[in-house]
């Protein structure tokens, strides 16, 4: 079923310093604009690698489903790993036949590439908090 | 500097469970054989995907560095992610005239794919454990 790995998404307290380790630390040379995605709680940046991509990401708003993690990891650190699958809704009924929990409603909704997303609890994965995306048209 | 994202690590308590995880609930076709890497104190096993590599690691002895990774994280979790630099020397230089500490001695040594690698501490990294290494001749 999983394609590719899209990205690795990693939660920062702040954007603009992960940008600066990223590029000036790490030698990134392209790194896109921080844009908001205020319906899922998060700032994102992608750091564009030349097979696949660093997702930082930073929360917006009170709300925002990352404030518990920055609470453990106040320096930030690796978030969750997301792969790509042909098909997002048969992802969905494949993962909850075998029994794992998707998180939500698991209705997939739009993440920051432009397609729908899931994403599966870390208790059914090894703890890893697994999105998995429907494969972007554009390659990347 | 950085190039190609060549695997996440990922730590788990029986490469076996990770295994079937990786297989029989999201699909991976294409899985390696366990290999024991009695220096770093892993056991190793490759899942691998068109474009990168998880990198599952259990840990091999006592003395084995993921022991408290585990303790803290007892279902295992993302433990590093792994880039390709085109020269693991000039990247450790760099790496430390810029103020990040690499762990160890700093001295490159062998990793799993059979090319000099090393760890930069994730206090310099935004809370993530970065290996470099050399770029592997072979495409993976």
């Amino acid at each position: 079923m999983i394609g590719k790995l899209n990205h690795v998404g990693v939660a920062t307290p702040s954007i603009e310093e992960s940008v600066k380790l990223y590029r000036d630390m790490l030698g990134a040379t392209s790194i896109g604009e921080k844009f908001s995605m205020p319906e899922q709680g998060v700032w994102v940046c992608f750091v564009n690698l030349p097979n696949a991509q660093i997702e930082l990401i930073e929360p917006y708003g009170e709300a925002s489903p990352i404030h518990g993690f920055l609470a453990k990891n106040p320096k930030g650190g690796q978030h969750h790993v997301c792969f790509e699958v042909p098909d997002i809704y048969a992802a969905r009924d494949e993962m909850r036949a075998k029994g794992a929990t998707v998180l939500g409603t698991g209705e997939p909704r739009m993440g920051a590439h432009g397609v729908p997303v899931i994403f599966v609890h870390p208790k059914d994965m090894g703890g890893v908090l697994v999105e998995l995306m429907a494969e972007p048209k554009a390659a990347h």
